[in-house]
């Protein structure tokens, strides 16, 4: 099975397309895509600048590595974060659409379950989350950005429900938490 | 000048094409996007479904109508409606993805400003909103549903502006607050 998994970002997205199977993972590609905030101080210009080069960068991804299946992180909104969260969701409503006009089947997955899938806990922290993609890729240090070790993350958790849909349930893969994020 | 104003939804979207000045304007044309959310159970599905559906409407309505400048109204977040508020934003940013592709000026405008715009009072309610937007246009009675007249408004307030993109200033034309909305 192949697996896009991908940390939607405004300013940097991580993704990494992963195939094989959960205990024998092996990487396609992996990387960042870096969108130019230079004029950042007119949002009414910039955003949907950004928003335009989001979905021309992830089409071109999706055409060059073929996955069958795109996996996403749900977006879980702490109370403080609440602009960033409107924000990223602009950038993933692209994507979304992006992945739906390709034709891929989408995964939307809690960050909990992804941490639990790859180390046993809920509670892991990036550094223990990070370790297990180290370990399970055989690579010699975790990826950088962190935002690529996210995306192996996730796509590992997708691999390892086979990519079924998983119940989300709590309506648009997403909920106010003080925990998720 | 021709201004597009858009009230945008995940279910419903108001949209409404306007011409003229702000003294004499006149409705080009004017209704809702309506998406089929019969499938909500499953929003991985739904969501990039209708999102999908909503850029080709928006796409189609851009072309019929041909505008100069498209007005949004910025999305302000209470704190009490954050799931709602993350929703629209993926609406949202499919929303100004299919404004910028199509060349289109982009005005985004805060609910304060439209209501000052309107109604000389930034604490007009919406039924002092609504009368103008009926006055304004020589109507029997205010267009209906809401979302309708909440467009009309929205580009009467960027016509009276002239197109200019106003001082949102508050980065991506939104914020936290208990006012706005």
């Amino acid at each position: 099975m192949r697996v896009l998994g991908i940390d939607p970002g405004l300013r940097l997205t991580g993704y990494a397309c992963i195939e094989g199977t959960r205990v024998k993972p092996s990487i396609i590609e992996a990387g960042v895509i870096r969108l130019d905030a230079s004029d950042a101080s007119n949002p009414s210009e910039s955003i949907p600048r950004r928003l335009l080069e989001l979905e021309g960068d992830l089409r071109e991804l999706i055409e060059r590595v073929m996955p069958e299946v795109v996996a996403v992180e749900g977006l879980f909104v702490h109370q403080k974060h609440v602009n960033t969260a409107v924000k990223m969701a602009h950038a993933r409503g692209v994507m979304l659409l992006t992945i739906r006009r390709a034709g891929l089947r989408l995964v939307e997955l809690k960050p909990m379950e992804i941490k639990t899938s790859l180390t046993g806990s809920g509670r892991a922290n990036k550094a223990q989350v990070q370790e297990v993609v180290r370990r399970d890729f055989g690579l010699a240090e975790a990826p950088k950005p962190a935002d690529v070790a996210d995306a192996l993350a996730i796509a590992l958790c997708a691999m390892s429900r086979g990519g079924a849909p998983a119940g989300l349930g709590s309506g648009f893969g997403g909920g106010v938490g003080a925990r998720g994020g």
